[in-house]
């Protein structure tokens, strides 16, 4: 059996990492007691930690080892595109059972890796320790220039509340593995959302950059949770209506799963999770730089900030009623 | 049962925290997706977590609530010490079962608090979840003159080798909790040190600021393991002398417990690991300066630092023999 001194230099190895002293705004990486980092004038630091555990987050037995690697970066890295920063380092605490310390372990570090190097990240610093289940966490940082962070705060009555890309696609992908549907190929791309979700870093710092979102965050309990503490820390409602958000499309090859399962596609955008794109909202004199910057990303308009207090769903039929917060919570019953 | 928004408002109401905006160093505190945090200019960053897990750094039936919150923070702050920092900010990720969210949570709380007050960290982010057992993830930042930092990699031929406090106290304190000896009001004080060590913060600042130390760690896996990572981080050897080690004084009170507990004051100096004392080097010309530094602080020359790569223990016999690392490591069998 290996000591955790060989541990460390092993995972030191697997994954995008700087040893030693270093110029720039790594002064010294791995190795020592901890990190130092030098900031850079005109930048502000954003820090950010995510915790990624066992039984609740992912089942070992269902979750492939790079997929479990991959997502636990990618998962905390989304804190950092929400508030418009650029990832820069991160920390890794691995607990693990000793049999996840051989090729369970390798594997993993791919994941990781890979989710590193896409997201432009470097392992400065960590913790191993030997546990009964397997248990991560990461501590990510990134910058921003001074003062354009993006907070949950900013968004006032009047502003257009827009998400990215498609909601429920992880909710769709996490139901499918855990009925077995993921030895299907034809089901393949429904998987990735779930088990290699998209970081959107780019469009985080385009609109904060740009001075063009008042308030943003990454939806990852839900669009129905998230929306609630968007508009509850910037001290405003909000009315969305249900058929702009953007669902997901089932394909004919689930129909009949996806029935079995009853799976609704607005339900699964409403509540599902894990979808890590942005919820953000922009003054309506913004609305044509955002045009510019979204590029070809999708972006959905879902209604307005209003003055009162309420968060409303606009439904199919025009019945305005309540937005019930029926995201995920892990210490709800 | 309350849900994570509930609970993360308990807890950054129970320990010194900072919401929302904030000037200095920190903008943006808890309740966003990240904290932001503004460098003063002058200073590095340093930062480091420590995770600390049920069943394997702790036993939530043996060791108290408050105990597992204070050291939770203590820990990981002891790197900051030992790189020569000044302790700011931390984040707490923490994995609970349900059923210690109540009565036990705020007990852990409430010694997470009063280790931060001592230390002078205040929260500014984190994630809660649930989980099977206790899971603690800390990480702390703190700050340093820019080129101070304090590392493993500086010691030279010639540099003497120091210690702060006694070595073994926490392993002492460690066997008298596993054996119920803590019950006995006359060995509480020798559980201190175990149950909430004290972290070398203005000792490490001193040796830092007044450059008197050409190396430095902290003893958290024992003296024997931390010495040869020390070495081998400054690509030198050591040699140091088993009388001038501080080991504990076993009080007459346990001297029949000590006895039967097979515990000998040099093994449990050189192995006991969780000290959280520092180990240092010096270069001679700073001798007298260190001197000063030091005030009342207990401090011990071991031995020096030798130009071959070999770390060597004197015996009290006057034998020379090599120092084997057997300290703490959470992956040997």
């Amino acid at each position: 059996m290996e000591s955790e001194d060989l541990l460390i230099s092993r995972i030191a190895r697997a994954v995008p990492s700087a040893f030693g002293r270093s110029g720039g705004e790594l002064r010294l990486g791995i190795g020592d007691d901890a990190a130092v980092l030098r900031p850079s004038r005109g930048f502000e630091w954003v820090v950010s930690c995510d915790a990624f555990i066992e039984g609740i987050h992912f089942l070992a037995a269902k979750h492939p080892a790079d997929s479990i690697g991959y997502k636990s970066i990618a998962r905390a890295t989304s804190d950092l595109a929400a508030m418009g920063a650029v990832p820069s380092f991160f920390l890794m605490a691995l607990s693990l059972p000793r049999h996840r310390t051989g090729r369970w372990l390798d594997e993993f570090l791919a994941g990781a890796a890979r989710a590193a190097n896409e997201l432009g990240l470097r392992l400065v610093g960590g913790d191993t320790t030997q546990s009964e289940s397997i248990g991560l966490n990461i501590t990510v940082l990134g910058r921003v220039p001074t003062g354009l962070a993006l907070t949950r705060s900013g968004a006032r009555a009047g502003d257009l509340i827009y998400v990215s890309g498609e909601l429920g696609k992880a909710k769709l992908g996490l139901e499918l593995v855990l009925r077995g549907a993921d030895g299907r190929r034809k089901l393949a791309k429904l998987l990735e959302r779930h088990l290699y979700p998209r970081i959107r870093v780019d469009l985080g710092e385009r609109l904060s950059r740009g001075r063009i979102a008042s308030a943003a965050m990454d939806i990852s309990d839900g669009l129905s949770t998230d929306l609630m503490r968007l508009t509850r820390a910037s001290r405003v409602g909000a009315i969305i209506h249900s058929d702009r958000i953007p669902t997901v499309r089932i394909p004919k090859a689930v129909h009949g799963d996806a029935k079995d399962l009853g799976l609704n596609p607005l339900e699964m955008a409403l509540h599902g999770g894990e979808d890590y794109e942005l919820l953000f909202t922009v003054p309506p004199k913004n609305v044509k730089r955002l045009r510019a910057a979204a590029g070809s990303e999708r972006l959905s308009c879902l209604g307005e900030i209003t003055a009162g207090r309420r968060v409303l769903l606009v439904d199919g039929e025009g019945h305005t009623k309540p937005l019930m917060a029926r995201g995920w919570d892990p210490f709800r019953k």
